[in-house]
């Protein structure tokens, strides 16, 4: 279980990584020395995972996100399915849902022209795929972390 | 337009955004100061918009993750809708989609029964709403960046 | 938590609740006491919920079951319909459920004329129901409670 | 055909089968021994069909209800598919229904977790079925026998 | 209850209601007066209800049969729909039915263009209808009175 | 082409067969002879293809009227699966129709149970079936031949 | 009605409106003054109702076709949503179908925002309009005018 | 890129390709050599890519116009099922579509019973096709090129 400081230190970090340990222990009025204590324990408990840049998907060209209902021609075809989708770098999210769908994928590309060579040229050549239904967003007014 | 030095760059922090420009630059067969420089610019230019942890959902007790489409009473009250949407901490992506949603969300929330509250007691509660269709994402064996 | 003892008796009294302490003891290879203190300390602990004579619908004339998915005008009407469904005795289940429907009832009812009769008289007269969908059970091959 | 009397023994048993014998009378002034008669009769016609104890699946950690749909890749699959399904003890029910699937189960599993490890392992494990709708209950506020 | 005489002379009429009583009595060796005797008794016990002319559609002009499956703005607009319904002479059948629609009606129109009348300017001025979704039929194959 | 006088007798004996000609020529104020050789004249013509006393369904047990929408699990199967449908005599009307099923076809069948077997047994054993959906008919508040 | 040379004019004139009438007429081996008058013979009959350049919607920075099904709130609203849709000119078509949609258009947008504009401003500010649902084209191999 | 001169030429031989050079001239107050020139270059920059005469579709009889989406059995059946589509005349445009169907296709034909045999003879029996789903348009308010 991790206590409140815990929380505003993932919180602050979870904002922006570079946030100095002096600058959060003015911050929430500890040692900057407690603070590395417990950045260090939340790490070696699991809670951070990682520390990443965000780059800008949209500066890199990748101008349209869809997600992609996917039906196999058999149930029990999924784990085959998955394996030639993880080879498709495009495919950033992949969901075994419940619902009408056999899988749910998130996708990017740089444009309409790369969405139809992606659904034809590779998902398509997918022999268990019976079907695929593509929702394409038009708007992404919403993205942020969870609340900690 | 970026070269394959800024390229190899990006991929490096967004996998480890912790990894010190000494390493790149040994890595890249450059001197560290091109790193910083190179670094410097790519923030500049809105490439990198962020350095953040990744803090395990689950570890915090996000066990749930799921799709919701949503089907409004009148196409018209998108924005309302949307702005009711953005006060629930838990809904971590909204997309305005393409296909038979009006609004397509993500939530993350802890157990079956924090859905249950999330959508009787506030989702319901949106008057602009007709239906909710959920999908419960069982499994998410893919999540990654999109590639550099 | 309970032990190996606890589910046999358990399991025992699911099948029929009519067994005599005495014969389960002889099974479990303990006293009659034990199990005396044993369902006593079930019931305490709310496994046991009740023992009821288990009535078989069809005798009572109860041909036809149903499940009906409804949707509502508004999703925000779900606890005014649920109230208004409860008042209803062939209504024997009532679900809040993710997919298509805003609530999911099964019903059991003397036949396809009071199947009508309870649609169209009773269930649309609650005005906050858009429209029903109905799947009728032509065989239920499995009916069994959950395993211990 | 039964009378008023029967089915005021019905109703009593079917809410608490440990009513005795000689409370039914009193409530319905007449001589134990006359119930005695009554249920014995019930029992023989086929009315009273067995006595269970009900234990909470809840308290046995089963906190997820769900409804699948299942369509098979032929409609001629379903006696082959029934006798598979029957193996999983999860399944508490299984009805052939008019409607858009083939199959139509109840499932009970402690999480959504087994939920998965069922609907990946062992549902989709069944060649004949080709795809899964999956109905999670988020709340269940009726749940009661028919009336007498 | 009726027998294998009653039931051949209800096929031989239904067949061709044109057929003399002789010549039923001839087959079935039985005298005219009692071939009489019988119409009469299924008359008046209502298994003939009437006896009519088949007019051929097609040579009337009605080229075109569809079904229309009608949405309600409300479950509960039924019989006030009905009623503007039944107004409708090209309207031949309609039914109450379990499914995706509150009510769906058979439809015999001259023509395409007829159809597109129909459709938006009686049917879509009942203002209790939301949506109608029409399924023309391209080829009747088969037509025949159900089985004696 | 026919005239007024044509559609009048049409009219009258589509409701009723066995009005007599004296009486059609009375209320048309024309001889029975000209009725006479008007009718056979609209027979000849193939106005008029039969006359048929029409039984009542629900006398002969038929208590259950449905439509089952067939999917193929080939579209290229539809005569073969046609040839089987028309040996199930309790299929009185089979479509091919626009829209979402590949054959529509008309069921009438004496009670739940029946429609059970007939789908089970029959309709499911045709090895071109992919799937069925089944509306159930509970009211059917209009029927009536096309207007002349 | 209109003879093989009549035919064979407007396919000639159809695929291009610029041919010489002299080549035409060698090509059928007829005088160009047949042609001549038989071209205006089409005109004045109605068959040929214009001549246009056709412009590439590719050239013009038209990258997005998409086909809309619209559902409306009321049926009735058809004529009222029609005028509105006309006023927007990346409306290139509008259908009155049979089917699932109330009304069916076909687009032609700039880019996918200019789509997510045409849809959230104009599109929805319709209130009429309950729902949309998009189909983007993302590949058009067949484009041709009717056979002739 | 095309100046507001290019566009305004382009708009009027978009309507109508017969307005001679002099009168577009006129209208745009430059010399006709200008638009000679202006139209030349329009042509070979490929805005303009051909000429061709409108023929009326319902004047040749092609009375019914409908949009079928068609499923495949397996998603990388797409390139094959075009070939065959293309063979067929009646096929006037196929798209390949994110949403529900694997392609979508216009068809015009002159009557419902030639959609049945090109249904029927022609689409059904290219083997790859799972099923088909019609939208008849019954009315077309809509028909106009891109805007310029």
């Amino acid at each position: 279980m991790i206590d409140n400081l815990d929380k505003s230190i993932l919180q602050t970090l979870q904002d922006n990584a570079r946030t100095s340990y002096a600058e959060i222990a003015k911050q929430q009025k500890v040692s900057p020395a407690t603070i590395h204590v417990r950045v260090e324990k939340l790490r070696q408990a699991g809670y951070i995972v990682g520390t990443h840049v965000h780059v800008d998907p949209k500066k890199l060209g990748y101008g349209v996100c869809c997600f992609i209902g996917i039906n196999l021609a058999r149930a029990g075809d999924y784990p085959a399915t998955l394996a030639r989708l993880e080879a498709l770098p495009e495919v950033v999210e992949a969901h075994y849902t419940t619902g009408q769908y056999s899988i749910f994928i998130k996708v990017m590309v740089k444009s309409i022209d790369d969405l139809q060579r992606l659904l034809i040229d590779e998902i398509q050549s997918i022999e268990e795929i019976q079907a695929t239904e593509t929702l394409i967003s038009l708007q992404q007014p919403i993205l942020r972390p969870v609340p900690i």
